[in-house]
């Protein structure tokens, strides 16, 4: 039993047990694809990923020169389900639907993921289908033109959302004009002004041998499965036998980030206004990202948060409020969010601020440590009941971590974490510079009383 | 093994194996309480519903004179979570944080549930602070003035989502004046002017022994179950020993409907128009409801259905669009539903409308019929692996079906449907009377065309 197996970009195998009696294996195959399964005990079924780490961050201006302009990524995404030599559009969407199983993909800032989650016996099915799609798409033409259409419209879909439009502008907030400021998908402009020929050299320039890696959860043979897979890697012309290496993790250092946006506001007539407060946080791989889970948990994760407590259950100003912490290879947030009616939004931009600071000045107790440790660690163990997320945790361990860490060892390193971490975390955040976002019917200079205060020193603890 | 088991609403117990080796039992306590389990194999957590038949359709208008005014028993659901003699609202939220479980209630049209996820081990807590919120919540009056303010930021984000707005009206455009025409959360002045004595007056009314139906689901022991359900609802002073019988099931004839109104525009400046066009449907206990299963999976669920493939992968003219089947005790919709470009939305409502009627004229292939029966069947066996679904299962069966039928009694049923049972319903949905929603930047006189042409006869088929 293993709690925590390095992943050496290099090495050939691993094999080993994870807490839950589970069996992981990755195999790196001699043409540099990297595959990795966790076969569940007593699972009925199984989810697949197809990975490449390359994200809406590795894009660029259409007036640097290269041809992979903001939302290629995403638009590359959209293209891998219209078609290959082997299978039309109509001919991939049956393959899952006749089965039931779900099928999909998602664009991030820094990888792309093409899934599907199926009963046992149509893994090989998702396999091969799959790696059709990851080898051999046409990107036609005409139907590189009518998805420019699907794409615009659900563009169009996430400006209607002004949640979505909240998170992205947070972001580009905080993050300024590095490369995970922007939005995933990109923008209408950049959308329209998209061409196949690009989009086609961002394809094969990034979903090559080295670049793919799959991983498998649930009811899963791993020899069974890279046997599949080679066949029909093979059989779309990849050579398998040309050694290659895997392309090599991104960087981890946290760059020097420019002046955050202090305030945004985005003019809306609807109800609400939704108000996302917050600071630049922690890279995924800092070691301070077990206390930062622990920090978020007690703050803003639950209705016993913190914040739930002091904006929705003392107060009756919102419905939704928590706040998220993500982190990528070289940044990190820490953000609030809360829906609330325009004429309150100042106090509770205000709340959001003063629990921050009191959590960085006055620290947490051991009943919120313990708990936080229980709400993990229980959330963690019903969510690994989904093979859904345990593909995911393989993916994400393999191409930003470069670790696998089982329940057992996750919940060790909650359990080490202790008040001084999180307190001193939590000053660390407090000391901003805070950024806030609002969209709806506000007004920039209302904000101005909770954005321009001094920051609380962040040696406070 | 059987397939289907009637459950009679007088029967004391039943106990039967479903597929999946799972083990469903049912218990009629003296009290009129009803207890439903499945236990299946394997698992390691569990889902409890606490269930009462009672949801929005149940309310009255203010003038009425009823004490259950609109959006009574939305308000009265989130009471619950606000704390009783044993514990406050924090308490509450503590017991299922502190162990990393899900806890929420849904209301809905006809029913409302209070249901946890926890691991195997916390199921106990789970049924006693569920009984505890269902037998003796407080209903503090101030925690029920700042509960009113939560509940108007609810529907405010709902009035700022759509997609939201356009299902409330539709619902509306179809059902007229029937109770289930109405939105469920009530509205902002109904909201304003509820009062805690009418809440508690519905709370009183509506949650006894004879009311309460709970479904456990995952890694359960039954009679372990009921005898910490009895145990909390004893020390909550019910009386468990008084016989009592169960509250009748709802009367499922289909009424006639009022006429519908044709056309609903909701101006909003959004980049979006969310059109729904659709036709009174099939109800809940509808013999014809396995035949709009297949119909409705063929026609809009999933990448390969006809409206996807018409209007998404042929045309470009949306990202998101399907159909959907709603179904209650005396009331049934069609709907399909895309989001698109303010100027494409009379072109996409009148491809809907024709490819119902295609549907209805020209009918449904074999090899239409055989993926549909093995994608519902996948879909349903891929859900029925979260105790959720199983949970949710046990509870319609108890209080809308009085039946319940396991995956392989289910995939027969779907096996027996025959090309003309899909044709003949289709025939029957296409022959209107249609209506019409659209939120966004939209005029009514645009889907006149699409609204006004004469419905194709309904015995076509």
């Amino acid at each position: 039993m293993n709690g925590a197996v390095d992943l050496p970009l290099g090495q050939a195998d691993l094999t080993f047990r994870a807490a839950g009696d589970t069996l992981v294996r990755r195999t790196l195959l001699t043409s540099g694809v990297r595959v990795l399964s966790e076969r569940v005990p007593g699972s009925r079924s199984a989810t697949v990923g197809f990975w490449v780490a390359v994200g809406s961050r590795d894009e660029h201006s259409a007036e640097s020169g290269h041809r992979a302009t903001y939302g290629s990524t995403h638009f590359l995404e959209h293209l891998l389900f219209k078609g290959t030599p082997q299978r039309t559009a109509l001919d991939i969407a049956i393959s899952f639907d006749a089965v039931g199983g779900e099928h999909n993909a998602i664009t991030a800032k820094e990888h792309t993921c093409y899934y599907a989650r199926v009963q046992d016996r149509d893994l090989p099915m998702a396999i091969r289908v799959l790696a059709d799609m990851f080898t051999s798409s046409l990107l036609d033409p005409d139907e590189f033109e009518s998805e420019r259409g699907v794409i615009l419209e659900e563009l169009a879909m996430a400006g209607d959302d002004p949640a979505d439009v909240a998170s992205e502008r947070f972001f580009e907030a905080v993050l300024g004009a590095h490369p995970l400021g922007r939005p995933i998908g990109g923008t209408p402009d950049s959308i329209r002004s998209a061409t196949r020929d690009a989009v086609w050299e961002h394809y094969r320039a990034n979903y090559r041998p080295a670049d793919l890696v799959v991983t498998i959860a649930g009811a899963v043979d791993h020899d069974a499965a890279i046997a599949e897979l080679e066949a029909a890697l093979g059989s779309a012309g990849w050579a398998l036998d040309e050694p290659g290496e895997p392309v090599a993790r991104r960087a981890t250092a946290a760059p020097a980030l420019e002046a955050p946006t202090p305030i945004t506001v985005v003019e809306r007539p609807t109800e609400q206004v939704n108000l996302i407060l917050g600071v630049p946080g922690v890279v995924a791989t800092d070691d301070r990202r077990v206390a930062l889970s622990v920090l978020n948990t007690i703050f803003g994760s639950g209705m016993s948060s913190r914040l739930f407590q002091q904006v929705r259950e003392r107060r009756g100003l919102a419905y939704s409020v928590y706040s998220f912490a993500p982190g990528y290879s070289d940044a990190g947030l820490f953000g609030m969010y809360a829906g609330c009616t325009p004429s309150k939004a100042p106090t509770v931009a205000a709340l959001m601020r003063s629990e921050l600071e009191r959590l960085a000045s006055h620290g947490v107790t051991a009943d919120e440590l313990e708990r936080a440790a229980g709400q993990l660690g229980g959330a963690a163990a019903l969510a690994l009941e989904d093979s859904d997320t345990r593909m995911s945790r393989l993916g994400r361990a393999e191409l930003m971590l470069g670790e696998f860490v089982d329940l057992d060892e996750a919940l060790r390193r909650v359990s080490l974490v202790t008040a001084d971490d999180v307190q001193s975390l939590a000053a660390d955040l407090a000391a901003g510079p805070y950024s806030l976002v609002a969209v709806g019917s506000a007004d920039e200079s209302e904000f101005h009383a909770v954005i321009d205060q001094p920051a609380i020193r962040s040696d406070v603890a």
